[in-house]
């Protein structure tokens, strides 16, 4: 087989934790932010979660913006970077990636699963818990109170 | 050394992405949804997003919780799993997992990176651009459209 | 349902790679070698690779001692960890981790794929380049020559 | 700041494990072969374990090689594949990843830990336990028996 024709997926969704090592402290959120920056410039379809950044687009143009990350945060002092990638590709349907959470809402939903009040365990600087309606919107976070 | 005495971590922050294997179909929605119902009867603190689903508490309580999910999958079906788990343990400070994120877009606030409307790239249902407020709420996703 | 009453899987096999941050040096090979100890000292199977360690067994009995490998990290000064894991459980057979890799090179050695000698990329110490025969033990790591 | 001008690293160190979804069955070593063939053909230097294949080579090669291999998985028949994949580098130091095993192996040789027959857990078809010295070579995986 003629493997140098092989091309990449047109489209994926990837999620990347990028984690910093040998820095001085233990936090990273300089460099998160940094990558954050980096991630709107992009102008790619991105978002951010406390464990990491899903962007979607051409295999290519995902994995050079991800391979810039690891560059910019080198440039910043950084010796060494490990990064966590989930890559998923399909070609059975075009989906966006905050149509997955969606589909999973609205099947529970359907359950009463998920209707229901949500109140998040941390209180709000201004001491008042927040409350949202789960589902709300199509990319909420939904969190379980303790 | 004496091994036995090791305690695990009293706390942690879990991200896992459980991807079952073998199904008829490609669609894992239904799959999902039976981890999300497992997830809220838990009790503990999580937030499902695109890529996976964050839990937070201590280190038995969180695996025993994923290591059910496994169960509950092969129980409704299915043979082969693997998830893919991001597991973080800090001795300096304890941070909700909604932090991380907070953290960071406070970081970005500064600088104006994060002063903007945000317009999701997919249209909703009823044809109309949702516009949200970047970081109006503490586990906001923030996605940048095309 | 009740989900209390769900068990973990009795056996799964867990890859997982820890990552100390915040650390003073690049050089992550003390906390690995003390991981490698803990393993060694736990009498369960596994083994250790470029980027990771895999281990085998019951899936409380390897998440506590992944747990451990944290405690033990954290004890010996570091303050942030993160580890990858990826954990596959399935009820259709009884497959201990090395069949997985003779298993494939048992396909590749049909079509002549693996019937080749393996040139190490990298010169040894001495200046000799270290030859194997692909295959020559069932965990053997195959690796291509440039 | 110029992100346009932002290179990728010349180099870097990625562990992949490739999930079909949606198979007919729970196997999948027919799509890792298929993998494997890829890698070879690829002339890059990498090396296949029981939980995923690392490679090395600049980050715009790596991550080409493992987009066709979504791609060559997806032309056999597979509508969703999902990719877990670690990925390293580093600005300090060029270090191929099978020296990484043997710097940790020579800490453990030190005090002793690595000085010892392995004896897999798992009897051979012929019945035989198989007996090898751990560090043997320098990418042996080390095994330790129950």
């Amino acid at each position: 087989m003629d493997y140098a024709t092989l091309a990449t997926p047109p489209v994926c969704v990837a999620d990347f934790c990028l984690i910093p090592i040998g820095t001085p402290t233990a936090s990273v959120s300089n460099e998160v932010a940094a990558v954050q920056r980096l991630m709107k410039a992009s102008g790619m379809s991105y978002s951010m979660h406390s464990a990491g950044t899903t962007v979607e687009g051409p295999w290519d143009d995902v994995m050079r913006l991800i391979g810039q990350a690891h560059t910019l945060v080198h440039q910043i002092g950084v010796l060494r970077i490990q990064s966590d990638i989930r890559i998923g590709t399909r070609t059975d349907k075009k989906q966006h990636f905050s149509e997955k959470v969606s589909k999973v809402e609205s099947i529970l939903a359907a359950d009463g699963s998920a209707d229901q009040k949500v109140i998040v365990s941390d209180p709000e600087p201004d001491g008042k818990e927040r409350i949202a309606k789960v589902g709300e919107e199509t990319n909420s976070l939904t969190e379980q109170g303790l």
